[in-house]
């Protein structure tokens, strides 16, 4: 029923204020919860040392999830990551990215990860496991001694070319269900599956976008990857047959979905013309 | 200004409904807060690879502070443990503990803990480390793709003697920051202290209270350890240099200071007799 012969997506940003960008992927996601629980209430902790308390055993669980090299210690998690190319690497290098700036402007003492990648690798180019969230017994202010029924985390991987959400979603289950203890029950929640993409480095459409963006704004073009995802890119691949370009205009620090988020009109502006330049050649 | 001969407290359970008992000591309680904090606010967890997540680095020092045989992994922690005399385990061994109801009774599939103790041991002879709540991030129902600011655990340590709550507290704290990476702020929390407490064994009050339940229950007394903690037992030992007798008369499944608190009045009214005729005694 839908036909398109390529797809143009503005949900990203500039590599800097002024520097017109071409979002070369993104990553994908898989997002879990584990909750554990033990004893049917909260139980007094005066009763503590025989019983697995979830809370523990969860952090145990989601401790055992990184090793001391910072990749992610799921069995076959690695399994069919494909590394960017040197040149992409070299590209990504070659970029001005401000580490000692970044750092100050979210507010982080530095930076850790997996060894042997440099931070702006670690944020686009290769998978992560976080914890979103985690919870259990007494989260108040101040003291109560109980040892909690139950306790959970949410916890999501993006994902990388040519990782497999689903694949990589039954690797997690596996890992945590042969590393739970049999004192406490688990149970395992899907919220969110999303597959890697990669915009084809020969689509005849990136020429025409770099041509576009790079007489809008008035200089060379920057190619990066997202760190973030875009569920509907491999959606629109597997359903249209066709591929995204991704061109944003939105500012580094724009905090995104976060209070204060905002644009710089200029770039809008220079956007707009990009994209107007970008229909006349696909048109031509 | 305050004097006294003795203390008798009533605040523990009995071993069994109708089985009159003595407790001859309690834990001492070290009780700490640890919170972690990392981005000055809540990132995109697009974000992630290079930022140090707060709530994993609370995962892997939480699951720190056990070592694989159950033990509590902090240097120095179990020092000062005097660990009960042969007489005392002989004695608990013998009482019928029933730990496959005590499973079914709190709703665990099994227990775990220190190996080397059984599980009456690690209630009360033994002392411990629980998380008593944990918190961070995204922790409504669903799904949120953030990087927590911020993380925090609240854990108490239940003591034996002759460990020393303060000592406890620094070695921890010691242990802590020295786990705590780089790439996030620490700020540990003291909510409680207390110093364990037993009644010395040859306490006069020890021999009239034994026989004063002997005859108001009208069989032989046990005696055992309570896991919990009364704060004032040291106070009152260092205050009035007085030792403090332990008579309870709850029913071990009580319910304490949960839903449904409850109380045998049949043992309400033998514990009353056997007060008033140690009472007697002491007077003789």
């Amino acid at each position: 029923m839908l036909k398109c012969d390529g797809i143009l997506i503005s949900d990203t940003a500039l590599f800097e204020d002024g520097w017109p960008t071409v979002t070369t992927g993104t990553r994908g996601i898989c997002y879990k919860e584990i909750r554990l629980s033990g004893p049917k209430h909260d139980l007094h902790s005066g009763d503590g040392g025989p019983i697995t308390n979830p809370a523990n055993a969860l952090a145990a669980i989601v401790a055992s999830l990184h090793d001391e090299r910072g990749r992610v210690n799921i069995p076959g998690f690695y399994e069919h990551v494909i590394d960017p190319p040197a040149t992409e690497r070299r590209q990504l290098a070659d970029l001005p990215f401000d580490e000692q700036k970044y750092a100050e402007e979210i507010g982080v003492p530095g930076f850790s990860g997996e060894h042997g990648w440099s931070v702006a690798e670690l944020r686009s180019v290769r998978p992560t496991l976080d914890v979103n969230g985690i919870y259990g017994g007494y989260m108040k202010e101040g003291a109560n001694t109980i040892i909690p029924a139950s306790a959970g985390a949410k916890l999501s991987m993006r994902l990388v070319p040519n990782q497999d959400a689903q694949d990589i979603s039954r690797k997690f289950d596996e890992a945590i269900r042969a590393r739970c203890p049999r004192t406490v029950r688990c149970e395992i929640i899907d919220h969110a599956h999303a597959e890697p993409y990669m915009t084809p480095p020969n689509d005849p459409a990136l020429e025409a976008a770099t041509r576009a963006l790079r007489e809008a704004f008035g200089r060379d073009v920057a190619f990066i990857r997202c760190g973030g995802s875009l569920p509907i890119l491999s959606m629109f691949k597997q359903t249209l047959h066709a591929d995204s370009i991704l061109l944003g205009f939105a500012s580094p620090n724009c905090n995104a979905h976060g209070p204060n988020e905002k644009v710089k009109l200029a770039d809008l502006n220079r956007g707009a013309e990009a994209v107007v330049r970008l229909m006349g050649y696909l048109g031509g």
